[in-house]
């Protein structure tokens, strides 16, 4: 992939190419910003108009756009959420939802869209883009990193150290106290975050979906704990752990074990803000510009994926979610480390 | 208050006071390790010797005692939690508890003790020193700066700062889904955290025990919610609110305003950790020398406290729990910003 | 100090009271933008018109003025730096700048104005206001907290709070390697922040312009590292300390002592900057409230001040530089407990 | 590679390997006390007695030996710096210093040794490996991520978004006065770090020994600079850009461009220190189990390195330092972004 030689632009192609819009969508994530401010400049710089579309596809169907000047998307890479707002459309899932967002763009020559989120929203921009011969290029935004076809999402790795301060803080106390704390981050399906932040805070027991055994673990470290007066632990719970979540799972444990000091921590929506860390500002830089320049290209209904670093070209009908299958090794290293 | 010159020691009090014992007590807070760093090498420094209490008073029954060298206190400054460990014991409001506990400080030659804790901590410091005349000093640590008779607890400044960023991630995604949070902090019976942490966020309400009338500013601010698509709100709630914790009050709003996108977060044990803030660091260091210059000056049963950053003395039985009178011009400022 | 109730407006003081201004000046400052919130905020709450005026006296000389709404000020209140952007002017300490200044003012119909800067700015407002009878209303904002008639001023306890944290990395790796690191802080005239962040990280020595005998200390600190092959140290360093800042100070002691491994850090700018401390959002808040409620009161020429956590009013004539008489207790300390 | 099965240990090994040394060398890097951790853990849970070498090939010499058990290297996870120190030695690079290393090692009952460090540490480990037959395994810990053979070395990750989060401050304070920082970062032979710290914080100008024309974008940036009165910019310096550092640049620019606000920071060593990143934890543990994997697989003379996340082994004469040829692409976009 290589940047653009603004000087030798094919006449052809600039008459199809002359304004394009860009959005959120789906949940948010810290480094949304970045790209933005990438696919807004890049197209800038290859002398293209730019759109900003509020509100994900609901505010597509609304018509709710903002022209984007290089100066609009000036100290927002820094900046968690996206400046664009994001939100869920039930209409834009019907035929007439997704006409009038049709027709939105045309009334703006809209002539193609990024949109940076999850599978769903590709769902949506394929499903769109075959109904209405409409050129989507998708940028991965999202906290999960469960996409097929790319390594990294924007807003994992903040997300993941955003974990690991909360977890340092709560080992602080926990240390204090002699206590046991279950906490939970997100993953409904995968335990990807609990896994990494678990072995990042040295966790004693990480709970996920996709570990069999693992509450054996728990089961082991419980009555071990019973010995000591100073026992404290961290149990990191993927919130979509086969045995419920963190609350549900202590109490099952203070059930068992009274004496124990047991107590639950859910980090929530904490885990969605911040100002991104600079892994998800490179990677989301280099994605909207990988994005314009595939629009340059005429290329359309793909999504831009990172393997080992490098940019790389996924098809919307394959980048679905993905549970990652997790690192075995990695489950390994942490009962290794504790045990 | 002055530091103690070395050369002059009077004689005649250093056959009193030769060891002293220190120790954290009830809730752990941030800076209680640069106190105790604080005392350890303040005593060590006017020739005493210093013995580390680990896990409060049960560990004082205990006899669960270490040597503190001035080695032992270096690089703790910085860090959250305690690391003399810190437990609540119900031995010790008996009798028998305390008579252990005596005789476990006699034996191990220990002439007076510094007590980092709340007022139940003090309190129980007032009654073993009236039953056996034994000298103790208290330093006021807590998150909650809930204490008469001094401006300030150890602990507290960090507990608001890291509220703070943690509802400044909520409101990174508050604002870019116009949803709004219920974000719960602690405070039982004082709504000071949810104040100030409310005004440095600019939360458009703010619940509080204290106040009368503030769900009618959240029902005000909730009718104008209806009209925008774009409402984004941070209500601050503190956990003592006489209407319910946030997950009580948002199932209200959830009912009674099925429209709105409206989500929890209980900020939890997170804000008890955290390595503490300059401010916490300094004053838990003036607090500790205070201290010892205290036993030095051979006081007994009153808390260090700071009046307008002076050091004072305040008895331990005027050293109870306050709910400080919240400050109204707060309130009002709150209210006048985001009407 | 009370918040002004809307529906009881003197008629007569409202002929006088229609649009006010706003501004930043001198260093930049973390709260500046806060303040501009809460006065822009409580300014329109009270019906006034509102009008920032950019870059300084050096902006009201060019009339680059924008009018502010509520929105303009939404999500600046986290953000360190100042929105209104801020100046040095020469032309100003002309009376030909402050003509020209005060016709703009008269031009946008501008009645009365906040300053929120240091002693310098107020001297700016202070002449001005004599030569043209325009009410000023000044708000300190710097990170020097060195302004006579104030505790406090906007920006000092999120500078002390980043030194502190630099400081606490640099003693990671001063550790590792057994360094002596001598690190310089803001402080051409004083050694506030240099004493402040020198109890909280633990420094051996801290050197600063206040303070006789303190490189007695430095001495006696560097001829004890000569005995062990483990020494670390840090030495705080105000930037005015009379034997020249750190460079020069390392200079020497690597002359002296060639043995030791002596390194530098000067922190610089990034001093200035940051997200504001909650303690710096809250009173650059109350302060902002503060000065619009001294406007409608009919008051000129005064800084706003706070004095043990109470809003006062001090004269401009009186809020001039003042070097706080150090804490000698805290050098006292320092001293102690690194002996 | 897989976790090694404690129950099969074949029996013939087992009397090689009783007893294995660590430590760390060369600069400190934020994740090597979570390697030092995870040799020190996954070698006890595989039988083997552990001993910390403290202060590097010097302390070797010196015999400076520590017993670790699972309790010593607990807590130290989330430290920056390392607990073990580090030093140079100048005695080990003499065949005497070697054969006193040597000696220590066998006294001691030492079988094998990991070292955490550079290129250099590697180097001094295969010498006295092919002078003694003594069994070394390597793990690249250095911020400067400069190591042939593998993607990954540990400190990398926590120096970036170090740096990022002081120009961020820094780009606080240069918007606020419309200035023209310089920021100095490490990087004495590779631009590695000012590259991406650049992309990240949005820097106007990238100046890297490894880029030729990066000075003529800096020319023309401050030629448009002189066309507005708002211009501020952040110039990312490379310590070995190949016209000097940030000082001599600025003054050079000073000279040609008198009307601009040129200001200098030069970050140093807070770049060395701090908390490491999850990534920077996780992979430093990957590393640090993989590297006692290895000794008890026979292997010796290689470094663990990262290839696409997956563990490989390189040998020490290949694992030299390596400037990565930098990733022209990024430069390509870093220009495309901020023309």
């Amino acid at each position: 992939m290589t940047v653009r030689d603004n000087s030798i632009e094919p006449s052809q192609k600039r008459k199809k190419l002359q304004k394009i819009g860009v959005f959120t969508s789906g949940g948010d994530a810290p480094g949304m910003n970045a790209a933005v401010r990438a696919v807004t400049r890049a197209a800038l710089a290859n002398k293209l108009k730019v759109v900003g579309i509020r509100r994900g596809y609901q505010g597509m169907i609304e018509g709710d756009f903002i022209p984007l000047k290089s100066n609009d998307v000036s100290g927002i890479l820094q900046l968690g959420g996206t400046m664009l707002k994001t939100a869920r459309s039930a209409e834009f899932r019907t035929p007439e939802g997704r006409e009038k967002a049709y027709k939105q763009l045309k009334k703006a020559e809209i002539d193609a869209v990024v949109v940076i989120g999850g599978d769903g929203s590709f769902t949506g921009a394929l499903v769109m883009s075959q109904e209405y011969d409409f050129p989507f290029i998708g940028i991965p935004g999202t906290i999960d990193n469960d996409i097929y076809g790319t390594d990294y999402t924007i807003g994992y790795d903040t997300a993941l150290n955003t974990v690991v301060q909360a977890v340092d803080k709560i080992k602080d106390t926990a240390r204090s106290h002699g206590r046991i704390f279950f906490v939970e981050v997100m993953g409904r399906e995968a335990g990807l975050l609990a896994l990494n932040s678990g072995i990042a805070c040295g966790a004693e027991v990480i709970l996920i979906p996709e570990a069999k055994g693992d509450h054996d673990q728990l089961n082991k470290f419980l009555e071990k704990g019973y010995k000591s007066k100073e026992t404290s632990g961290i149990i990191m719970v993927a919130e979509g752990d086969e045995a419920g979540g963190a609350i549900q799972i202590a109490e099952r444990v203070r059930k068992e074990h009274p004496d124990l000091d047991v107590r639950v921590s859910i980090l929530g929506h904490i885990q969605r803000g911040g100002s991104p860390t600079a892994k998800d500002r490179v990677n989301a830089t280099k994605m909207g510009v990988a994005a314009v320049d595939a629009l340059l290209d005429d290329q359309k209904s793909i999504m831009i994926g990172l393997d080992n670093e490098k940019i790389v070209h996924v098809p919307f009908n394959k980048a679905v979610k993905l549970n990652h299958s997790i690192d075995t090794n990695l489950m390994d290293i942490q009962k290794l480390l504790n045990t």
